[in-house]
């Protein structure tokens, strides 16, 4: 069994129709569905699905192929950042394929997304081409708006499709990366300017966990605040490092951790290294799980 | 998906061309061998298969049957309690059957296997016809030397098979069950007597949590106790509760848990209890893993 997990992110998340298109791909291929979803206010739907790595990279192409046809961006207006109709397309190995094949693949998809569509095609994280493209909040800086300029610039080479800005389709990051853990701490405060502080106590930015970024939010409708954290390698810096740094950075400003969210999904393996973190048990690995055990087979 | 798993025991552990035998009958039958292993000591194997419960119930009945025709309990010794050549055989669902199904499994196979064999058998645990025999040391209780006398009282008229007492084969227990999870806590400590008073503390049988049983062992080679316990129902007194509770009572005689192991497998709703429970998760369910959207589907 080989697993490779996709995230395209389109900039459309108001017309209920999109998604539909998107769901009427995503039959035609052997892929697994895990997200598929909207937000108006961000303007954006993000979808989350995978499956062999050949199926995997086909059904994105497809996906991407109907999103280009469907959005024009010169009407896009959403609270996200964004600067493409395909925003950003990572992809995720997650079982018996490892990272440098999850970058050929990004990196062959985009070429070919990019020679297809005409649309500029930069690659991020672990498929970046120079260490100032690792980072998609760098390479989106400017957004949409500011792409055309941006393009001009001599730092700002594509890495494949034209060197001049597609007005309708806008810019695409492609990337591989590993599973992304997204996690907020709630707190039994309504203190905007604690979480803050946690926040920048705990992220790497500033000081903090070398894997860790994170940002204080407001959750006004609950009368609490959080610490919002995206954990982007779980082996290096696990999720229980990160909470147990947040619950002494909490208990230092006299305030508990009132309960946690997990946003989207988790591999196995870090689910089972906070298990075994906390109940001190030496060697757990994943085949200690039973399921384990009846998922297909890995390549040798 | 529907994986119902067994795990016979039976009572040779010292000639290796058993073990042969037995994985020559489960390579036979499309089930998947999770454990197959024998203790000269114990002078028994313990073997763990899982698979659609109708490979599972055929493959259980060709692997007794083989171990009816190789063992003969009049030469048996050993140190661990035992009653019969087959000594126990617990159906244990797992994923998309519920304990009804496995009771019903169990019941069939333990009276098909009676009839073909001439073997006494006794149900127990969740397949038990009385509660005098849901406990397995009940039922077991006298052992093979005691059970021609323990058939000629009136307590113990057969669930299956002959009354009268089978010299060769002995009487086999066949049962269904949770998962069992098997975990012991080392001290870091040699005090033995720590070890047992913590021990009772805990297990259900002396005032501690309903679902544990437990005793304090001496690890001689590492010159450290530990306390060993099995959890026989981990959704109503989950792992990490047990585990508080003896590192709150082993503080209580100063002593620090220098580490855990896990005998053995766990499911996979174990494991996600924990890691809910340690990061204050809400509404956390095992979906939430990736690998989990990798499984073969559930019946509906």
């Amino acid at each position: 069994m080989r697993i490779l997990q996709c995230v395209p992110n389109f900039s459309e998340g108001r017309d209920p129709r999109f998604l539909e298109e998107l769901e009427h791909v995503l039959a035609r291929y052997p892929v697994k569905t895990l997200d598929l979803s909207m937000d108006a206010d961000h303007n954006r739907a993000d979808c989350t699905f995978l499956g062999a790595p050949e199926a995997v990279e086909e059904c994105a192409a497809a996906l991407c192929a109907r999103a280009v046809e469907l959005i024009d961006m010169r009407e896009h207006t959403g609270s996200h950042p964004r600067m493409g109709a395909v925003d950003v397309v990572p992809f995720v190995p997650i079982r018996g394929i490892d990272m440098s094949e999850a970058v050929e693949v990004a990196r062959r998809f985009g070429r070919s997304f990019a020679e297809l569509h005409g649309v500029t095609v930069f690659f991020y994280e672990e498929a970046c081409t120079s260490e100032g493209r690792r980072n998609l909040a760098d390479v989106r800086r400017g957004e949409y708006e500011g792409m055309a300029a941006k393009l001009a610039e001599p730092d700002w080479q594509v890495d494949a499709g034209p060197q001049v800005f597609n007005e309708r389709s806008g810019v695409t990051a492609v990337g591989a990366r590993m599973p992304l853990v997204a996690f907020n701490v709630n707190l039994a405060t309504g203190d905007l300017a604690v979480a803050k502080e946690i926040a920048a106590a705990v992220r790497h930015s500033s000081g903090g966990l070398r894997y860790v970024k994170a940002m204080g939010v407001d959750v006004a409708e609950e009368g609490i605040v959080q610490v919002s954290m995206n954990l982007v390698d779980y082996r290096r810096t696990p999720i229980h490092r990160a909470v147990e740094l947040v619950r002494r950075e909490a208990a230092r400003h006299g305030v508990a951790v009132r309960e946690c969210e997990l946003v989207g999904l988790v591999p196995l393996e870090a689910v089972g290294d906070t298990f075994a973190y906390y109940l001190q048990i030496s060697g757990f690995a994943d085949t200690k799980v039973i399921e384990r055990h009846l998922l297909p087979e890995e390549e040798p």
